[in-house]
């Protein structure tokens, strides 16, 4: 499973600058220690220049679809491999077995320190998360993840349940699912290259937290997992 | 839908007056405007002698929770009711088609005037959220929501998988479901006591945000809607 195109990144320089973030500039952070988040920054945001700035500044929604990857039976089981990428093409490896903090406070510090340290390792040695840089997505599937086939979720694609896209992945070896982690918009042109077959699975537009829940479960169900 | 036993409240007295919480003293809150959170009040609660205090202070899982409900298509369509009742005996009515940010900060501010008002009310004059002090569990079932039917989940229920306990729902006509909304540990005995059947859904140890996840999805697949 790759989340992608996903709303994660630390503040951009001229977003930084702008006039409404003073508070933040005397606090004395840098912008590399501070996620991009509407929540805070949104006046600065939307009055940038910043490419496709509607896709972003929305960490809070990567820490919903992985709080509900990470807590599925699928993923405890480790029968699923995750990874994200995110609209600067960086990538991150999410470990076997990770638990990641509820509190969104918490992750986001969690994340801070990945971004700034790369890796960030348990006391015993595992490999809780890893970030990459400059890693297109393309690249990814095709050098790291290699998938036999790629499904995407989107409201533009083909009508198919999560059942009927559950048995279709299930005829290969290493299919991958592609969800975005981004509010509103669609993948970039990159992603969209890779992606097979491109499937709309509700007559409404579902919350990517609500696709992969229920695509997990289905996944389980089919494998009796 | 109730979750019940949440682990939501402001700060009590007794932890607010807790040596290792000056700055929060110092900074002119009230414990009133203060949610309890184990994220920043840990030491203060777990030296506290405050009643249950394992099952206390965790207002993310009802973010989760509810990010999770919220975003069905079963709640889209109005097709479900959502009640939450917390460790203290208050219950919050969410109110129909209601969607809360996914940004943590905003939920605490959304939650604490709400605690301030009672009422949270669209500028149309649409009942948004209302909250109701001192309504026991038991209370809330017989006077309020006179369900036909409680079915609640935990580890210590019989098995039945999802779709077996929709099957059973289904025979009636207007059965509720009770999850927990706290971190550890059993419902409290005022709540067992309205339970008809308790069930296990699988054999790890679910969180809430995947259980409701599930459950109303294969509701949403046995009613066709």
């Amino acid at each position: 499973m790759v989340i992608a195109d996903t709303a994660l990144e630390t503040m951009p320089i001229e977003i930084f600058q702008h006039p409404s973030l003073k508070k933040i500039r005397d606090s004395g952070k840098k912008p590399t220690e501070i996620l991009l988040d509407r929540t805070f920054h949104h006046f600065a945001i939307v009055s940038s220049a910043l490419k496709e700035n509607y896709k972003r500044g929305r960490p809070d929604i990567l820490h919903i679809i992985l709080l509900n990857v990470l807590a599925t039976p699928l993923f405890k089981k480790n029968l699923v491999k995750v990874f994200v990428h995110t609209i600067n093409n960086q990538v991150i490896k999410i470990g076997d077995y990770l638990r990641i903090p509820k509190s969104y406070s918490r992750f986001e510090g969690l994340v801070l320190d990945l971004i700034e340290n790369k890796k960030i390792v348990a006391k015993d040695g595992t490999l809780l998360l890893e970030l990459s840089d400059n890693l297109s997505f393309s690249h990814m599937i095709e050098k790291k993840i290699k998938p036999d086939v790629v499904i995407g979720f989107s409201t533009t694609g083909m009508f198919k349940n999560f059942g009927g896209v559950c048995k279709e992945l299930f005829q290969f070896k290493n299919p991958c699912v592609i969800i975005g982690g981004f509010p509103r918009g669609h993948f970039s042109k990159d992603i969209e290259s890779c992606i097979d077959n491109m499937y709309s699975v509700s007559d409404l537009s579902l919350e990517a937290h609500v696709v992969v829940s229920r695509l997990l479960y289905e996944w389980e169900k089919i494998n009796d997992f």
